[in-house]
C-alpha cells in the first residue's frame, strides 16, 4: 500500500478537484489515501489513510443497503438496476421513463432510495438511522456528518432539487421534496477516512457479514446483488471503464473517494480528490488498477 | 444439468421466439439445451445440447476477441466500452456521440468491429478468418454458417443498414458498407450447439487459454477484459438484470442462446429460443440463475 | 359568431378538460365562447363570451410583450425563438441546450421571461406590473388573478419547480426560484372572459397600437415579431397543426382559451375547456378553422 | 432589387459554402442573385439572377405539392407537419416516433414524400414526372437535372441512406430504398436560376394559380397549407428565426437558394451560397429581411 501511495504521490496527472461548493474546492489536490482490509481483518494502509473526506455518493451504497433491508424487493418499483448510459445528474432518462430512475447510484435514484428510507419517519430520525447504520457497519461511533458541506449542498443543489421535483411530478417520491432532499444532502455529507470506509465495506466483501465482529448486516444474496449494482452502475458513465480496468465492484464519490470490493478477499478504500471527466477520482482508479493487477483480485479471472 | 433441463421443460413462461426472419420463427419454442464444461474439461449436458441454433449476437464475443488480437487498443478509437442504456438497435446514441458506438455488443458496435476485421481483406477472406477462428476456439472444424439465415438477415436488415450508413457518414467505417454488412450478417448466422458454444468459450474462463488443448487464444489481461465487457454490456438493456440475478459475464443472442463464463471454473452455454422484452433468452437467464446459485459461482461473492 | 357558437354547441367531440387542479377540473366541459373584434372596434360575440376562465399560458404572450419592452433584445440571451418539437413541459431540450429554453411559450421559456420581469423588483411589484399591463392592454381595470387557481398551481406544480431549478442550475434564472415561480403561477392564474381577452390582443392585430384608444403598446416591428413567435410556438407540439388548419398566429392555454390574431383585421378570443392530446383547446381550434375559412383571414393567402 | 444586390455585394459576412460534394464546394462564394415577381407578372431582378444553382431542398416544396395532388390527405399517414426542433438530418426523432418523419421538409420527410410519388412507377418515370412538374410550374421546359451533382450526392449520401433504411425498417417506405433515394438525390440536383425559381413559386403566392398563364396548379386551400408548412418547417432548426426576421413562408436549400412567398403579392427567389450554422443561406435571409421590411410584406402585420 505504501508503495502504491508513493507511486501515486509522483503522478503529475491528478484530474480536477470538484469546485461547486467551497468545502470541496479547498481540499488539497495532492491528498492520497489507500486502505485495504483483508479477510482476517489485517489493515494495510498508505498515504493519508486517516484524513476525513466527504464521502458524497459513496453513501448511496449504504442507503441502498438500508433501504433493501427495510423494503426488500418493493424498492425496485421505484428505481431500476440498469446502467444509465448518461451522466450522474441527467434528467433526460427520467422524462422517457416516467420518473423512475435507472439505478440507485445516479443522483435521482439515490434520492428515490432516500425517500423510501424517510417514509414513516421524520427527516431527523431518518438521518439518524442512516448515520447509526454507517457507524454500525464501520464499527465506529465517531463517524459524523459535516454540516458545512450539507448546508452548502442544500444552498446550491438546484439540479438535485430539479430531479426530485421531477420525480415528485410522477408520484415517485412520497414525502415532501424538501424533507427528502434534506436527508439526501446530509447523508452525502458524511465525512470518513479511508480506514473507516474500508471497515464499512467489509460486509460486502464477506457475504453480508463483518468477519471480525461476526455481525450479519444483510443476507449473502443481498451482498452479492449490491456488489453487482456497484459494478454495473457505481461509476456513472465511467462504469464500463472501471470494470474493464479494475475489475472490481466499486462506488465513487465526487469528494474523490472510492470504495471497492474484492469478494471473499478484501474491502478497499482509496481517496484522491482530483476527478476525471465522468466525476470519478482519477488516481483512485489508477491506484485500484495497479492494486488488483498485483494482487490478482479481478473478478473476471485470476 | 439434467435436473435443471427437466425443471425448465416444465416452466410455462417461455417468452416470445424471434419472428423477424422465417428461419428463426420456425424454431421449436420448447427447445432447451444446457452444457457446462468445467476446468478439467468435464462436460455436463442437459436437454437439446447437440441441436444447432443460430448464435446471432453471441458471435460478437468472438469477433471482438479477434479484432482485439489484430488491432489491440486501436480498436477503442472506433467503439466505446460503456453500457448503452438503450436497446440493441438504437441509433439515438450514435447521433449524440458522432457515430462512435457505445460498446462492441450493441449492433452498431459489432458492425464497427467487423469493419475493422475486414480492413485490408476481401469480405470472403474476412468471413473465412472469423469462421476458422470460431472452429479453432471450439476445437471443432465442423462449425458452419447457415446461409439461409444470412440471406434472410441481409434481405430484411434495414435497421442494421441504417446503423452502418450512419456510422459511415461519420467515417467510423472504412470499408464499403455492403462489404462490412455482408460479413456481419454472415458471422451472426453461424450455427452451433450448446456443446460447441461452451467449448468455444473455455478460453474466457481460463485466462485466455484452452486448458484441454493448452493453446493460448489471448493474453490473460484480454480474457479478463472481454469478460468485463460481457458483464457490462452482454445483455443490452437487460445487462444490469443479468448481473444482478446471475452474477456472471454473459452474452445473449436473439436466437435464444447465451454464453456465460464462470472465471476459473466453467464455460456455460444455454439455449431456449423464447425471448424477454429486452431480446434476451428468458429461460436461459432463469436456468443460469439456478445454476450459479446451486454452484456458488457468482463473481460477486461465494 | 352566434352561428359558429351554435355549431360548436352540437359537436360531440370536445376533448378532455384539464384535471390536474380542482379549479380547472370543475369547469363545465360544454362551455364555449367566441369574440371577434375588428379593426374599427366592432365586437362580434357568441356563446359564453362574458364568462371568466383561467387564461393560463395565454398570459405568456403578455409577459413576453412586457419583457421585450423592458429588456429588448437582451431577452434572447435567456430564451430562444425556435419551435421546440416537444411537449410544453419537456425538460430534455434543456439538458441538451444547457438550460436555455427553446422559446418563450413553453413553460421553461415563460418562467425565464418571468424571471427577467422580476429582476430588480419584489415578487408583489412584478406581479402588480403584469396585472396592470394586462388591464391596460385590455382597457379594463376589473381584470383580476384567481388566487385559488394560483394556490393550487403552486401546491402541485412539481414539474414547473423542476424546470425552474434546472434552469437555475445553469444560471439562466437570476432570482430565487420561489420568487420567480410565485410570479409565474400567479400570472397564469389571471381570469378573463373572451371579450376581455380579444380586447387585450388588439395591439397585436394593429401594429402595436390599440386602434380605439390610439395608445401604442409596442413598436410595429415588435408586434409582428410576437405574432411570428405565436405562430411558430403558440400551440406547443401542435403549432404546425394550428398553422396548417387555422393559418393565424395564436396562443392557447390549458384552461381552454385561445387568443388568435388576424393581422390588420381582427383580434379573436375563443374558449372551450376540452383539450386535445397536445393540451390545446379542441373546439377552440375547430371554431377558429371555420372562422378563418369563412372570413378569408389566413395569413397564407386569401 | 439592384439596390439590395449592391448592398449584399459589400457585406463581409457571407457564411460558409457547403463543401460535402465538390460540385457545391466550387461555387463562387460571392455569387448573389435576387428576383421578385409581382402579382401582375412584373419581374424585378438583381445580381446573378440568371445563373443556375443547385436548388437542393427547395425541390421539396414541389415534390410535396405533387404528392399532395396525388395522394391528398393520405400523405399525412407517412409524414407529420410539425417543426422538428432538430437539425435537417437528425435521426433521433425517427426512433422516438417509429419512423414517421416530423415534416416533409427535413430530409427524412422529403424521402418519404418521394417514396409516395414513386409508388406505382419506375424511378425514371417518377423523376420525369417531378422534372416535368417543375418545368410546368416554372413555365420553362429548359429546366434540367445536374447529373454530376446527383451522382456526387448518391456517392456520399450515407446519412440519407441511413435515414431511408431506418424508415424502411418501420415500413414507412414502400419502394426499394435504392429506388427512392435515386429519385430523391436527382430531384435535389435540379439546377435553376433565381428567375426560374421565382417563376415556379408563383402559384403559391396566388392561391394555387399562376396568374400569368391562368393555369391552376393546386386548390387555394392546398396553396395556403403548403405556405404554412414552409413557414413552420422551411428552414430546419432556423425556421423560428426566419419567421421572426423575415415574416414570410420560405424554403431554403444547401446550395444557397431560398424561395419565399408573399401571399397575394409576390414570389421571391434569392441565392447566396454561404450558409449559416443551420444550413440556410446567410445573405439570402439578410436580403429577404431587408426586402420585406421595405415592401411591408410581412404576413404578421403591415
Amino acid at each position: 500500500m505504501k508503495e502504491i501511495a508513493a507511486e501515486m504521490a509522483q503522478r503529475p496527472d491528478r484530474g480536477e478537484v470538484a469546485t461547486y461548493i467551497p468545502e470541496l474546492a479547498r481540499v488539497d489536490a495532492k491528498s492520497f489515501g489507500l486502505v485495504v482490509i483483508g479477510a482476517e481483518g489485517h489493515v494495510a494502509a498508505g498515504g493519508d489513510s486517516e484524513t476525513l473526506f466527504s464521502i458524497q455518493s459513496i453513501s448511496k451504497v449504504f442507503t441502498l443497503t438500508l433501504a433493501l433491508g427495510r423494503a426488500g424487493n418493493r424498492l425496485w418499483r421505484r428505481v431500476g438496476r440498469e446502467p444509465s448510459g448518461s451522466p450522474f445528474n441527467s434528467i433526460v432518462q427520467l422524462e422517457r421513463e416516467r420518473g423512475i430512475p435507472r439505478n440507485p447510484f445516479i443522483n435521482a435514484g439515490a434520492i428515490a432510495v432516500t425517500d423510501l428510507i424517510l417514509s414513516g419517519h421524520r427527516p431527523r430520525e431518518a438521518l439518524g438511522d442512516i448515520l447509526r447504520f454507517m457507524q454500525f457497519v464501520a464499527d465506529d461511533p465517531s463517524i459524523m456528518i459535516d454540516e458545512a458541506v450539507a448546508a452548502s449542498e442544500q444552498r446550491t443543489g438546484f439540479r438535485n432539487i430539479a430531479l426530485a421535483n421531477y420525480m415528485k411530478s410522477f408520484d415517485v417520491l412520497e414525502n415532501p421534496v424538501d424533507f427528502t432532499l434534506g436527508v439526501y444532502f446530509h447523508h452525502c455529507a458524511i465525512a470518513m477516512s479511508c480506514r473507516q470506509l474500508a471497515m464499512a465495506g467489509r460486509f460486502l466483501a464477506h457475504l453480508g457479514r463483518n468477519p471480525s465482529t461476526g455481525l450479519s448486516v444483510v443476507q449473502p444474496e443481498s451482498a452479492r446483488r449490491i456488489n453487482a449494482i456497484m459494478l454495473m452502475c457505481g461509476h456513472y458513465d465511467g462504469s464500463g471503464e472501471f470494470a474493464y480496468r479494475v475489475g472490481l465492484p466499486g462506488k465513487s464519490g465526487v469528494g474523490g473517494g472510492v470504495l471497492a470490493i474484492a469478494p471473499g478477499k478484501a474491502s478497499i478504500a482509496v481517496w484522491s480528490p482530483g476527478l476525471d471527466a465522468n466525476g470519478n477520482s482519477h488516481l483512485g482508479r489508477v491506484a485500484l488498477e495497479l492494486l488488483t493487477k498485483r494482487m490478482g483480485w479481478s473478478i473476471f479471472g485470476a
